[in-house]
């Protein structure tokens, strides 16, 4: 392990404004905008800005149109959004995203309450989404939820993983992001399940995506930069959660990765006190504290 | 990674009581008890119990005769203290505790803000309490701060963590705890300095002790493990820190490397759900929330 090859450079993509407000109950138009443009100056190359879901499920991202209209865009930041049908991709080139994601599960106890529809179905249903975003040059990111445990389905297994993976993969999606929905992972079942995505997925289409819930995120993480992964979703300040999954509230905080991560000697080119600061802004308006020990360290 | 070997069997050496609360204001001597008590009743083989320090230093421990003789102890529980001196380890023996620990630092800087003296006058002072403790059959554990970082002197270079180690080795501790004071380390500095350790001391006698001040003590534990280090030191609900470092508060809770070691199938004989609840109980009394986010999983 101390002569681990760990990836020279990695890409932070940022949830913070999309999976980390969607579990506020009420956050301003203006905040919202404040947050983004404070975050696209702290070097971070992508940020997840919305979503374009109906607003009868998440309210709370009702106002993406308008967010991405207001937005001070940076020509170094690619702005994202989720749209999980054809009428949100439409509302989402509407408002110029640069790029779409679209979401399912690993597992089909969680895509059923989550999505109402089988995995089999989701892919489906996905089809004629990606092929009129592919047609209109906007690239597609996949989520994958649920890829270590579900909280209705048990442990996932890794080879239901890879084969759900290799689907989005082949749907056209340039990344798939493997969600540790309920953040209950540890490093060898995250090991496992990499090791049988990485089988039907080249690793440099992959991303990971843990929750802080059970303290075991930057462990795994670590795990997966060891394993070359080098993209990694995180939350400013660990905003955010999972609205549909009990005790998944947790992303882990942008933060606490940048800290691993340069301490690795890993590239990120994103300035972590800059960025700690746009986290405390946030949470000062929400009235919380930030769940990043980093943040917290920094402040003390 | 995935197939790397990690231990069958981890201890815990269970700082609560000591590391724990010795950064607490005022605790009752009835408080302590209890939570000693309690630990006693969920598997764990080592407490921390106390400190035989001048109550000049850490007034906090100015009890811990009395902890030591009203504690209903188990016969499968090691109760140990903290012994500076001659003084201390005279005290500790009139109360009966079944081990001591000695301590100096890895860092010149840290070594003579927090006792007063350098690193080699600290192993002449000990010399003559490790010759009284084992002539009496008390085994001696070593602790050794500030083996990544010194909030004083920067970093720590690896050669001299595993010089001073092996004095400490040599003087005849039968093992040496690394503590990451500050809790700045991350997983490549840790494996750099615990393979200069591992050159000068037998894995079997080394402990790790990380503080979490930044989030990354789970990793660098994950870490130590693939490495073969299998006892760990860590902190009840996360209690504590050390008085004498700025912003070095958060020793890891225990409840999360149960987690860890748990979910790497690693047994330690310690059962989860009643230790977080004696976490649950000291924390009540103290006012405060567990910093360990397994206790607050499993109390959301």
């Amino acid at each position: 392990m101390a002569n681990t090859i760990l990836p020279s450079t990695v890409t932070i993509v940022e949830m913070g404004p999309r999976d980390g407000l969607q579990n506020e109950a009420s956050v301003s138009l203006e905040d919202k905008i404040m947050l983004i443009n404070d975050l696209s100056k702290t070097g971070l190359s992508h940020i997840e800005s919305g979503s374009f879901v109906s607003p009868k499920w998440v309210p709370q991202m009702a106002d993406s149109a308008q967010v991405f209209g207001k937005i001070a865009r940076s020509p170094n930041v690619i702005y994202s959004a989720l749209t999980p049908n054809m009428s949100g991709l439409e509302q989402a080139m509407a408002a110029r995203v640069d790029q779409v994601a679209i979401f399912t599960s690993a597992s089909e106890g969680f895509c059923q309450h989550n999505i109402n529809c089988s995995i089999a179905d989701s892919l489906k249903r996905f089809a004629p989404v990606m092929r009129r975003a592919m047609n209109n040059n906007i690239r597609v990111r996949g989520y994958l939820s649920c890829v270590v445990d579900c909280p209705y389905d048990g442990q996932t297994q890794p080879d239901h993983v890879a084969a759900v993976a290799k689907a989005l993969f082949d749907l056209g999606c340039y990344e798939i992001s493997l969600g540790d929905t309920i953040g209950t992972g540890t490093p060898v079942r995250v090991a496992q399940m990499l090791s049988a995505v990485q089988s039907q997925v080249p690793t440099s289409q992959l991303a990971v995506h843990f929750h802080d819930t059970w303290g075991q995120a930057i462990a795994n993480i670590y795990q997966a930069l060891t394993m070359g992964i080098n993209v990694i979703d995180s939350s400013v300040a660990g905003l955010g959660g999972c609205p549909y999954a009990a005790g998944s509230s947790g992303n882990v905080a942008t933060e606490d990765v940048l800290y691993l991560c340069h301490g690795l000697g890993i590239h990120t080119g994103v300035d972590l006190n800059a960025l700690a600061q746009v986290g405390q802004d946030i949470c000062h308006k929400l009235n919380r504290v930030p769940s990043s020990k980093v943040s917290q360290a920094l402040n003390a």
